[in-house]
């Protein structure tokens, strides 16, 4: 009961993750205290804001462990929390980890928690973000679900931080800027399919080094932090989000948010290659709905230039925001021979 | 896939939390952007250090429903986070919630969901802590488990702020300090066991005003954080800890963290009124072991005067703490007829 800091295997978790983490003077920022005390103490840029985000990494809901190598979950699980950041144009300061899970996962050498831990640690490491605490349970356990004992849990906390004013809104859109996605757009969507129909081939799918186009854009998305940081830092965007749902519908929420409507190029949209070869559904409907690409969304001033590449990041304009009225849809999509149709928001489906 | 931001009911539920939460400027710190958009911003005290603690409530692992009522839920989920920082000696900033539910708890009015909040929010309020962000996500369903669709599982993530250097830690203590607890220990252990005795004169607990003995310690806990500023402010205390696993456990912490040793006299220890009407175990052994009273456990220099009430809450000397030797053990426990014994980290049985 509320035992969650002393359950079998805890102590070694703990001992497991004191052991693996750089010390804290290896990093931008000094976390004084992390994992084993009741808090964790961090020291923010003096008068900088901080930005806190959440998210959820739920077994059946996020991921499949049938499908996903624990690396993948790991670098997802962190990559979610720190996407948001990029959104924010925060600078990533510390994470913070709650993960709960069955017994039959801290078992083996490696486990699947180490080879988890390996996946998340390896892209905080790239990003110099020290896991600085967090808390560990056992997941509860099922007994009348026969496949396990319990599922895999896991809660990412990013925090970053933003000099005063800076930090990148969903509700600053003006009419008249023009709209930027960062990367190529339904790649993860499509390495999905792909997944879904060899789920041998990518067992043991570990990241590779950083490409654009990403690889494997679902199994080790790609946070865009140094995008973010430097719209924040140049004061370029007006607004900014990051493509977790998809174009049409995260589109859809700059739009509520800054109360405006937009019009979109279909032509302009950067399509993943591996939306591309796709043929059961159309490589567009992949890049607009397919969700999950943790890409940046971004609105600009029309005064201002953007360059075409920021820290090795393709960015392409794609439409214009503009005022909402009865006449026009609130996004208008406007397709290779000029039709003009109604964006929905179309997300991308559960798992089933 | 990933699609926690836009489940059904998501929407709901940010709709709901926005209108049920008093305005950012109602509290001590600016909140700019909360519930809605990537990622919460606060503005911590210029130069503070910030104090970051998260925390798991897991349906069986930390609550059960049918023992629980929903508010009583809430309040613990957040009480957890509180603890800690009252334990760190942290002023609290703002909380933020993750929470995965099945479709069953957010149907009715009022839902259970409803009910969660309002026992968290009843909390939040009193301490003046604004609810700043989250997650929301489907708990997972288990076609298998006959008796739900899924588990309510919630993580709460509780931000404070401390002056520099001012924080509570686990490993301050020196030899000769004094050790004190606050409140009265092993009464949620107690009032456990008559929760399972009889589980319908419980459903519809709600908390009350705030009293000393707490009249339910085990189903709204007080978290100490008057207390716990108090002597970080006053700069009393050496070490910290709430004491969440029981006495015996949370010393051991303290003495582990500090190298050190402990002396506890028994007949010192504040036994709650509720502990002492149990008869199927000794009082003495619920407040030594009974864990999730969240009292405060800190230790003060000897030169120092501690006050016996502190915000309204007794204090207690129990103890000294001594260099760790081989001749005596960890924690030696001194009984009311001066006899010595071992007291080894006992802790609370899960439950099974």
């Amino acid at each position: 009961m509320g035992k969650s800091r002393s359950i079998t295997g805890e102590k070694a978790m703990i001992a497991a993750l004191r052991r693996r983490l750089p010390t804290a003077d290896s990093f931008k920022f000094g976390i004084r205290v992390g994992i084993g005390d009741d808090g964790a103490i961090l020291d923010p840029p003096r008068g900088h804001s901080i930005v806190v985000t959440t998210d959820f990494s739920l077994e059946t809901i996020h991921f499949r462990r049938e499908w996903h190598s624990p690396e993948s979950v790991g670098h997802r699980c962190l990559a979610r929390g720190l996407s948001d950041l990029a959104a924010m144009g925060a600078n990533p300061l510390a994470a913070f980890l709650s993960l709960a899970l069955p017994a039959e996962l801290i078992k083996g050498n490696p486990s699947w928690r180490d080879r988890f831990l390996d996946g998340f640690l390896v892209l905080a490491k790239r990003f110099r973000i020290p896991l600085a605490g967090g808390d560990t349970a056992q997941s509860p356990s099922l007994a009348a679900n026969k496949r396990t004992n319990g599922l895999a849990l896991a809660d990412i906390i990013a925090i970053g931080s933003v000099p005063p004013g800076r930090a990148l809104l969903r509700s600053g859109a003006k009419p008249g800027d023009r709209i930027y996605v960062t990367g190529f757009l339904g790649g993860a969507a499509a390495e999905l399919r792909q997944l879904e129909a060899n789920l041998r081939k990518f067992r043991n799918c570990k990241s590779g080094p950083t490409e654009n186009p990403n690889p494997h854009p679902h199994l080790f998305p790609e946070p865009r932090i140094n995008v973010g940081e430097w719209l924040s830092k140049n004061r370029k965007a007006t607004a900014a989000i990051d493509l977790t749902d998809g174009l049409s519908t995260d589109l859809n929420h700059i739009c509520e948010e800054s109360q405006l409507a937009a019009t979109i190029d279909a032509a302009a949209i950067p399509v993943h290659p591996l939306a591309k070869k796709t043929d059961s559904s159309g490589p567009l409907q992949l890049a607009l709905h397919g969700g999950e690409d943790y890409e940046l969304l971004f609105t600009v001033s029309p005064n201002l230039r953007i360059p075409r590449i920021i820290s090795g990041v393709p960015i392409a304009p794609i439409g214009t925001m503009r005022r909402h009225t009865a006449r026009l849809p609130r996004i208008l999509l406007i397709d290779e021979k000029s039709q003009k149709s109604a964006l929905k928001p179309g997300g991308w489906e559960h798992y089933k």
